[in-house]
């Protein structure tokens, strides 16, 4: 195992879900646009973009629909969108269609550029001592979502980026094993449940460690719990939300 | 703008393509297996795998599909999976049915689960000073890559990553500007083309220095031109891939 600042900041990762009520410096706001701006981008498409919400009315209809507390609260709020808006307009101001715009294959290059960029978000932030919490939450309503932010056709807001100065020191959250997640040329078909007995009781004297008065759930108890268990969420109008904004049209 | 080691990291990053004809030492390859391993992940559902391909005819069938020369020769070829046959195998362990995960919805979370692991991985490589570029190409052919692969359902290969030891030093690739790329509570809806008319020279200057001889295309031009333009493609096999895998079968 080699170590250097950067992976150390990588391998301390934690997501900060309680900030200081202090925003972030212009310099520090800038810096982290430009640790996204400089992420990898398939085929040179540049196709997400950052909005930075700072409006009360706005954050609240956030917070609201994403169901937590910190969105929105202390600290600077990021939304990241794929945008192929901007492309669109590129192509007809050269008197072109629309091309491949609308399809499955470049909605999910948008979508890889969007995320890469999320994640250099992040680590900056933290390479800074700041902290941040990824939000998959503002997908929990993403038709309600659209009209919140007043997002044209052919942009989808797809992660939000929480961040500012931590107010909390989590422990690190441990992960699958590295024998379970990496394999060699051939995907390990025989992995059963029980392989994870072990990482188990790791995760359950995490839970332990941090709240001794909150029930205790293993990993494997976690999936084959409440969170993929059937049920209704407005979560599953993701596709519906897609295809209203003009993305993915051709999936089939 | 702020720097540290990690930030200026991000802002040098170039994708490299070649490579000195040498692999990553273990220690190498665990620390970019760690790096991967202790990115976010949504709902701590950690839906994704890494598979180290070395076998020779892996790579060449990986690198016939990919059309590109560099894809499986000098480094290390990782491919990075969505995997949500673990939790489907944990799932039926616990004798519950697989619940969610056939929806769109934890299709995408498993998605950004993959997506954040490639770009820690490939950082914490660029921290090393190795280089990498980020494969979108495997999914020119989600079909027959997946046969290549021998991958179950529930697993699905999104991107691939070729890393190794630089044997170029590519300029930097001039990005969009900042006030193009992030806006202030409002989607800058006034967009125009011609907006881009300082970057398109940029990004014009940048070629010419690569390379007098080829043709220099600015940004515009190529959004306006044949990347985008309509063509036949397997690429357009995604959706169909995906649900043969079964993945997001409530796509409607």
């Amino acid at each position: 195992m080699i170590h250097n600042s950067t992976i150390d900041y990588q391998l301390n990762h934690r997501s900060i879900r309680a900030f200081k009520p202090q925003n972030l410096s212009d310099d520090q706001l800038t810096t982290l646009y430009e640790a996204a701006r400089h992420a990898s981008t398939s085929m040179f498409m540049q196709q997400f973009s950052i909005l930075h919400v700072t409006d009360p009315a706005k954050r609240a209809a956030i917070r609201r629909l994403g169901r937590q507390p910190y969105i929105g609260q202390n600290g600077d709020l990021l939304i990241f969108l794929v945008d192929l808006y901007r492309n669109q307009k590129i192509r007809q101001a050269a008197g072109k269609d629309d091309g491949r715009l609308h399809t499955t294959d470049i909605f999910q290059q948008a979508v890889e550029d969007t995320v890469l960029a999320v994640q250099n978000t992040l680590l900056a932030a933290e390479s800074m001592d700041l902290g941040g919490v990824i939000l998959g939450s503002i997908k929990n309503n993403p038709i309600e979502l659209i009209k919140v932010l007043d997002l044209p056709k052919m942009t989808f807001p797809l992660l939000g980026l929480q961040v500012g100065i931590p107010d909390q020191a989590p422990q690190l959250k441990p992960r699958l094993p590295l024998d379970t997640l990496v394999m060699e040329n051939n995907y390990h078909r025989a992995f059963k449940a029980s392989d994870l007995k072990d990482y188990d009781q790791v995760v359950s004297q995490y839970y332990d460690l941090r709240d001794a008065n909150r029930r205790i759930d293993s990993f494997t108890k976690q999936i084959a719990g409440a969170k993929l268990d059937n049920h209704e969420t407005t979560r599953d109008k993701l596709a519906a939300a897609l295809q209203q904004q003009g993305l993915a049209l051709d999936w089939k």
